[in-house]
């Protein structure tokens, strides 16, 4: 029984190696069109500025470490074609251009996702990068070496956007962030998003807001294409200076090989699996960015490209291709995030107001100003939190959290969302306190009980 | 109508406070023995140590601020009796001496604690301090500017012992900890308890455990009695000298009061409440370190003394007193705690695997050595994560962490108990993940996981 895995990130190699373990008789096989498999690909911000500086720590494990578990892991091999009747692929050697034949009798698609270009004139020059690979990091470590670039242009202000504000700030870059939308942190609301303008604003970033990119210019006299250097990017009437653009305007499910064989796609233009990972076609499973799942508090279907979720969809899809079965049950999501930028955390878990309203809910919310420890204790630091809940039932829908111990915050409401507790479910609930970890009350407590009290009189 | 608390640290005042705000027409009147109502108890240890330099950030609401209130709050002057029949009270003002009599139409009992005073000779000298009040913050202070003592003992390894021992450490003392039990930390495991000595002697802190203290003595030729300074604390055969001695060997509810006209103690000997923290005696409440609640995992009465518990418990019984009717219950605790010592945390919730077993359940545990950023991202550093779930159901009923970001990880289990999920529900749960955040999976995920299969197999 041979299983092929195409795709060697976090999906694809989790659901390799656990297929393994579940069937140790099972050929494993991996097919992966990047130079490397298991790539911490979270990482790689932090790479670029040297942050994290062994290029070496972002790839968990190598081919090798997977052939000591007998699992086959093919490196610059990409999957060209599958023929789901005859169990059949076409690999293509992207070093030696080679392409053959292999089969398989269990197939995983993991083929994760891709950055979306900038679709304006100039967004191939030298100097405009996206960041989604190794590879895409090598780049631009490579660029930055060569050209030491002192303006960088951040074009989109959701979370990769931000977060490289702050790695090529690190790198002592000026750095302006440049954002379509009306705010930063599209998928958070107004009053997260102020505290993160305000906080790369003291950090010296610049931020423009309602500034969709027009345009991004070359070095006058050097070739129009990928071989001209970048010089500034447009806005409207505004010329932003830049040798150095990131763009971080979003992700899109890399769904063109499973689209090419049959598998349908949902709504949300990723691949639709039932709860099992399995798709349409039979014997092929799909996980991680390339699938999209359920929304556990809207239970609409979601796409959303996380490590975390497409490691847990991993070991489902794994579980499920090797014993053939509908052993595991991956139970969907509730689109819960975070991240940093320089000392601020921000997060989120479930719905926003807005989200709530159009699932149906009635939402109610209230919004906490709190500290993270101890009011009277040293380094207490600011963190904020909003929370919905439905006003009818009070089953608490979503937080979001911006400053300091929000990763706290979010894991603590997400758990409550996860097991459909109530505002009032939590207005006592034992949560740990001491002076240094937070103040006596959690804020997630603090919202639950403010809650509590709109939806009794709603 | 007349509401009377008795006693006005964190239960007590947040009592006042709600019933005020429930009954705005109530009378509500505070008695409490010491010179301050409102303290933060929990942050004593770090004000001895000047950590926290200003007494008054340690007392959350003065009389004055109660009074714009309507709030009577009366410091130093102690209930010395009450009549529940004739619904009125003895009342000494500690200051004049002066007793008078009150009368109330509802009682809310919250004399909290007591520190247990250690039974050995030489208990009451000079230099020889238990830490419950704000007046024992400054009866050290006081000591320590004018003694400057340089060699401390602290006799008993729980949590105050622990946080006092980091704290005189700070002050420049030598610092020696004496346990009568096996380990420090005593309701923890031994897993648990082995890092916390290990970090105490990394510190500088020499730490004695199977020591029980047999005597204190003091400096030759003074008075055997609290006038006599201390020179050495004794356990069999080893005299350790020490010009400073903390005793931490645990606090009992003070309930003497409550006895002195009939209600009910509970088996732990705190008062016994139903969920809305009524007494057996009529128009008689209860609330926080004095009473007993029940533990939520094994459904037997529990007595702990925390602030955060005598808070909740507080509004529940100031909002019953107030309407008069059972408005709100309590809904009981996990036995939640938490604490640091100089830079680890420790924290546990729920049941040890031994609880688990006289609870009747048949545990199963785990334990995952982990990190609280992901390994590559640099600053991580570890944390050891124990998880306890019933073999049968797979029901998660306890877990103990030690180590950086024990916080998140003891409310995300706190919270899953409090919600009576499985392993398997954990298993997926979508918490929040980013580099700087923790590893992909967060430990209570890797340590359900675990768990799930042990479940499965057993």
């Amino acid at each position: 029984m041979r299983l092929v895995v195409i795709g060697g990130v976090a999906a694809g190699t989790k659901a390799a190696s656990r297929a393994k373990r579940v069937a140790p008789e099972l050929e494993v096989v991996v097919y992966q069109a990047e130079p490397e498999v298991s790539i911490s690909e979270c990482g790689l911000p932090y790479h670029v500025s040297e942050v994290i500086p062994d290029r070496e720590r972002l790839v968990a494990r190598t081919p090798e470490k997977f052939a000591e578990n007998d699992i086959e892991a093919k490196v610059r091999h990409r999957v060209e074609a599958v023929d789901p009747e005859g169990r059949r692929l076409t690999v293509k050697n992207l070093d030696s251009g080679e392409t053959f034949e292999d089969t398989y009798d269990r197939l995983i698609v993991a083929t994760g996702s891709k950055s979306v270009k900038l679709p304006v004139p100039g967004a191939d020059l030298e100097g405009v990068f996206t960041l989604k690979f190794l590879t895409d990091a090598d780049a631009m470590k490579a660029y930055i070496k060569k050209r030491s670039p002192e303006r960088a242009v951040v074009v989109g202000g959701g979370y990769i956007g931000l977060e490289m504000a702050e790695n090529l700030h690190h790198l002592g870059m000026e750095v302006q962030v440049v954002e379509a939308g009306e705010h930063l942190a599209p998928t958070y609301g107004e009053t997260v998003a102020d505290r993160v303008r305000g906080h790369l604003e003291g950090q010296g970033v610049r931020v423009h807001v309602c500034a969709a990119a027009d345009e991004v210019s070359c070095v006058p006299g050097e070739a129009e294409d990928c071989t001209g250097r970048v010089e500034s990017v447009r806005f409207g009437d505004t010329e932003l200076p830049a040798d150095f653009v990131l763009v971080g305007i979003g992700v899109r499910p890399e769904v063109r090989l499973a689209e090419s064989f049959g598998v349908k796609l949902g709504e949300t233009g990723a691949i639709e699996v039932d709860e099992n990972m399995r798709t349409n076609v039979a014997d092929v499973w799909a996980a991680g960015d390339c699938v999209e799942t359920t929304n556990r508090v809207s239970g609409k279907p979601m796409w959303l490209a996380l490590g975390d979720v497409a490691n847990k969809m991993g070991r489902v899809a794994g579980t499920n291709a090797a014993t053939g079965q509908p052993t595991l049950a991956f139970p969907g999501v509730l689109g819960t995030g975070i991240f940093k930028v320089f000392d601020l955390g921000v997060g989120a878990t479930g719905l926003s107001e807005g989200e709530a309203r159009d699932a149906g809910f009635d939402p109610v919310s209230v919004t906490i100003e709190a500290r993270d420890r101890a009011g009277y204790y040293p380094g207490a630091r600011p963190v904020l939190l909003e929370m919905v809940a439905d006003g009818k039932t009070g089953r608490v829908l979503g937080v979001e959290a911006v400053g300091s111990g929000v990763d706290k915050l979010t894991d603590v409401a997400a758990t409550a969302i996860w097991a459909r507790l109530t505002c009032d479910d939590l207005v006592n609930a034992d949560l740990a306190y001491a002076p240094p970890f937070g103040p006596t009350n959690s804020p997630v407590i603090q919202a639950a009980t403010v809650l509590s009290g709109k939806v009794r009189s709603s």
